[in-house]
């Protein structure tokens, strides 16, 4: 059985791959590496600025732990007194529009009281939707998940649907992928072999940005989408500070601000009542981001 | 005595006369106002985008009500079935960024189980705080508090350093002003009085506004200073998501969210541990951003 300590290892090794793997595929600037510690526990923040193709990314990886607050509590519901945690997570913003944002998360957690869970995902959000992108995405991830267990990708997916959305703005964040949480080692997959799947889940994720590079970086952008990349980017923060669990959880934690905020982009625009043109690609896209979409059959 | 209605058209009044001293301020572009219905209600969006001295602004009113949910239930306390709230909020981001952020709202909040609430109020946020505007700003806010009631200043001072504070950045949004919430009619002042104060808060807004517009908003401004305004904007943007109860409660009751929204700046910026040099003016402005300052005697 492996221990949360060595779990962690495995997930700092990920990291690293990823990294490296995302350093060839931008060419041009180079992860830099920040190892933290505080008083929870540690970690490493992988941050990318300013690349060829990549304008920002981050790669994290925490190993942190401590007591079980009143607010962890009311996050995450369980009665404990502590917890382990440790996860690689990950987001990239692209320099070109007509790359998507993309992120992936492992997770490992563990309380006192015997309750050990994994969780992960990965998600695409395109700036603008290309279905051809979207089915090939969830192809790969369908892959990943058959080698794991035959029904994750069907309940996975549409996890992802039902996580990365935006009440507010009745809109997903993208064309969705997968999500998962709470998975209990030994009920239905061993420990060896979930912390498997997430292994291969974070490999897949720098081959298909890399793939998602050589089909689009080198596209012309005009100001137009440009300005539609800031609107949309715009969307991902409110999504990441509203919504999302992880950030949620780490700013309550006292976890690495600097960290978990490295999800933001670079620049982010609103503008009141942005309404695209009926049709434009613009429109196009918001009239894809929608939940129950069978990408695999578009 | 006021009923909520009554209370609810002397807010969209104060509306109307901040929007149409902003409007003089500005001088080259003018609020559009947007009226709204909803299920839960209506308001008004005045937005200001693309002025002279003001980038953006947001004068919203609305007045809702309808069935007090779990969700609200969870944000406020207090068991009843059906609510209605009402009130003016605004916050205006400028161009130059020798002009500060700054912010205001008051409310009137009414439960069927007859608890009455008004709430509100003013905090300024510099992009570089200037200490003689800040003892100014809240000198202003003392002569209306002190007005209303003797205790207000001394209580509701600390009641923004609190509020308006970011635990996870260890800053405060700003330089503070007042904020005060759950102040009951009847029981230190006359629904009458409350309602008044409100409106002379509501009132002393653009006013503040015109002197600071006037003082700093032709400055010269470099590149270096526009980058760190973008960066500033990304710390209003962490509040209003992360912390803003008001935020919250709009995203949550189903509000209108392109005007709830209207908070944001037009474009935001963040960068991965940005730390100001030693003793430069962005550097100093971070040691101001802490709660308990006494910026009456500063």
């Amino acid at each position: 059985m492996n221990t949360g300590q060595t779990i962690a290892e495995q997930f700092e090794a990920l990291q690293q791959h990823i990294c490296s793997e995302l350093n060839k595929v931008d060419g041009l600037t180079e992860f830099k590496m920040n190892p933290w510690v505080k008083e929870i526990g540690s970690g490493v923040s992988g941050v990318l600025q300013g690349g060829k193709y990549i304008e920002k990314a981050a790669v994290n990886f925490s190993n942190v732990g401590g007591d079980y607050s009143e607010q962890m509590h009311k996050l995450l519901g369980e009665n404990a007194s502590s917890y382990i945690a440790t996860g690689v997570s990950s987001i990239l913003h692209p320099v070109n529009v007509h790359v998507p944002i993309i992120h992936m998360n492992v997770r490992y957690f563990e309380l006192d009281n015997g309750t050990r869970w994994f969780g992960g995902g990965i998600d695409l959000s395109p700036h603008y939707v290309v279905k051809e992108d979207a089915r090939w995405f969830h192809e790969e991830l369908k892959k990943v998940c058959d080698d794991a267990h035959p029904d994750y990708y069907d309940r996975f997916k549409p996890w992802a649907d039902d996580y990365f959305f935006l009440p507010h703005r009745n809109e997903t964040r993208g064309v969705g992928g997968i999500f998962f949480d709470r998975i209990k080692p030994d009920e239905e997959l061993s420990e060896r072999n979930l912390l498997e799947f997430c292994i291969q889940l974070g490999r897949l994720y720098p081959q298909v940005y890399a793939a998602l590079i050589l089909r689009h970086g080198d596209k012309a952008v005009s100001e137009q989408q440009k300005k539609w990349q800031g609107l949309r980017r715009g969307r991902y923060v409110e999504f990441n500070l509203v919504h999302d669990r992880g950030t949620k959880f780490g700013l309550v934690s006292g976890g690495n601000t600097e960290s978990i905020l490295l999800s933001m982009p670079p620049q982010a625009n609103w503008e009141y009542m942005n309404e695209p043109e009926a049709n434009s690609p613009e429109a196009e896209t918001l009239n894809l981001l929608k939940r129950g979409i069978d990408w695999l059959n578009m």
